[in-house]
């Protein structure tokens, strides 16, 4: 199964490009187009929801993964091997989280080369025809990295002569983001916090509110706001019939604070 | 055949997470995005399009319907065979305007559960396998109820040491809905009125206009407005080449009045 | 492989209806969701846009294209074979630039009909059948047409006794279009220019600002506006890790300059 997780949004042809490929390269396999809406250029918001929304999937899944503001820069293209699922994409931090709660994993740097590669869109000449490559058991060109992502000092790079590089991802990210990293459809906004690691007897203060738990929706009355574990595992605050996102005016990008009982 | 009708939007991974419950349940059963946009928490108005939507589909498929505010609390979950097709979802009204339409049907409560189920997400936890397993041929453990949807009265209720239940159906809701109940893409709005009950020589109201019956948009010249029979069976109105619901101010829930000729 | 380009947006249950055609008509045919965001009714803007996105697509294509304001008048429903690919639609314009720049091609007028052909939906009812067919190596009836798109003056209309027939395309178009005719997601402002014919040297002008070229978004600093061809072959102007669109105030139809250097 390939799984699509991008900030493509579904307005233009870029996903319908990525199917293309997959429906020549990898015939019959299912493509499931699970998350196009990570916030543009946001890596570090991708980074915390692709665990919460990858971890139901079975082993084999190979996740196609873009949120790539440095394409066509040297940032390299690597495939993340992490508890039996493949992750293709850009090295710039995006896999961070997933790597950090793997059990275990190994990067790879991708070397294989499409006939025609453009300079702004890896995910359709690159990423996907290795994803493709990968369901059908193939192993593109490509060799282990010893560190992932890429991390070198300033320091280290001027001493060798390179120019700091723009591209190189900074992850020195927190465990659990108490930030808002999406705010669904119906204005609900989700953290980056693990519920599991949030005892619901604390509180969430967002946008000057304080939010109690609710195991869910219909334990409040209608029009009251309340913080839950939604169906991925991540804390989330909402409104019983309404929008918390509209009542508090809540964005992405904006702090949850978490308040001891 | 599975077809998804909803009110989930597209900006999550909500829909995904459902298809990847297909993918793995029910492989090689094509599955079809038909509507994500009910408007959030709005069963009435689900229950107006479903069926408009839903009548070109062949016997044997196999709908599945979240609209499901009460997601969590004590309403039930159903499963309704409705003229040779199932129609999988919340017991909340939702169904309403198809049972109600049916020359024959038969409602069954599901009782299957499986391992795991998430208190918000019942689409993609017990609605998706139990549509997968009706595709296969295999029968969810359920059982037929003689009430649905249920309607219990507050004093039946109380009689029996029952609170009121809130997310009971209330379902005394006409034959034919005069309301906007859906505005499209382009700005046409769409009614829960059959056409075939409404005489092309009778004239609509909305928004302080009056608007004729025509046939199509060329029928009329560009940028008038006028009313007609949409190619799922309603009363929609719109402007040829413009946006009625620009033009008029109407949003959903607006009325539409007829009026005698 | 069928592959839908239309201006439906993904709101409504059009793009869906259709998919179920194809389920039913083309079972086991992948069918790639390309574009369903042509600007309302825009047909110059969609006639640009589809040679674009159609050019990497293989011999064997059928393409079903709807921008259709003409529905339900005289306008004729065709399909065209152009460089062995299908295009099947309106006969508007839509597929005036295809048909230019085709190496060879052969317009047919489509006789034949569904057993129910709703007013307002020729996409459902009568062009995804149509492609159906084709990708079975049905050829459905249909004769070619000499000239294509059908143009004929007003005096030889009403010579001939004819009305003049305001569905019949104009379509008296550059063969490049300095216009925006899409903008992204990302606010990046797609014109109708092929990069091909457009020098590297040469600076573009939008919105009273004056950019340059750069190969790709990494190469100038954050912020900077600027020109590039983008993995479609076009002309398209954007702002490292911002929207161009917001930063000058653009909407599809503003003039894209270039300037001689």
């Amino acid at each position: 199964m390939i799984v699509l997780f991008t900030d493509f949004g579904l307005n233009d042809p870029y996903v319908g490009q990525m199917h293309a490929v997959f429906a020549r390269e990898a015939p019959g396999v299912p493509v499931i187009d699970l998350f196009h809406s990570v916030p543009a250029f946001n890596i570090r918001a991708g980074a915390y929801l692709l665990p919460a929304y990858a971890r139901d999937f079975p082993p084999g899944t190979v996740f196609v993964c873009v949120v790539d503001p440095g394409v066509g820069s040297a940032r390299r293209p690597v495939m993340l091997q992490a508890d039996q699922r493949w992750y293709v994409g850009p090295d710039n931090g995006l896999f961070e989280m997933v790597r950090r709660r793997a059990t275990e994993y190994e990067c790879r740097v991708i070397h294989w080369r499409p006939p025609q590669l453009s300079a702004s869109f890896h995910g359709r000449d690159l990423f996907a025809p290795v994803a493709a490559r990968l369901t059908r058991g193939e192993l593109p060109d490509s060799e282990p990295v010893s560190h992932y992502p890429e991390r070198r000092s300033t320091e280290s790079m001027l001493a060798r002569g390179e120019l700091p590089d723009s591209a190189r991802a900074d992850v020195s990210w927190p465990e659990d983001l108490a930030e808002i990293i999406h705010i669904d459809h119906y204005g609900n906004c989700i953290s980056g916090l693990r519920a599991e690691s949030v005892p619901t007897t604390q509180a969430v203060r967002a946008g000057g509110e304080v939010l109690k738990y609710a195991r869910v929706f219909s334990e409040v009355p209608p029009g009251a706001a309340f913080w839950y574990e939604n169906a991925n595992g991540l804390v989330e605050i909402a409104v019983n019939g309404g929008s918390v996102a509209a009542r508090l005016g809540l964005r992405p990008g904006d702090p949850l604070t978490l308040i001891q009982p």
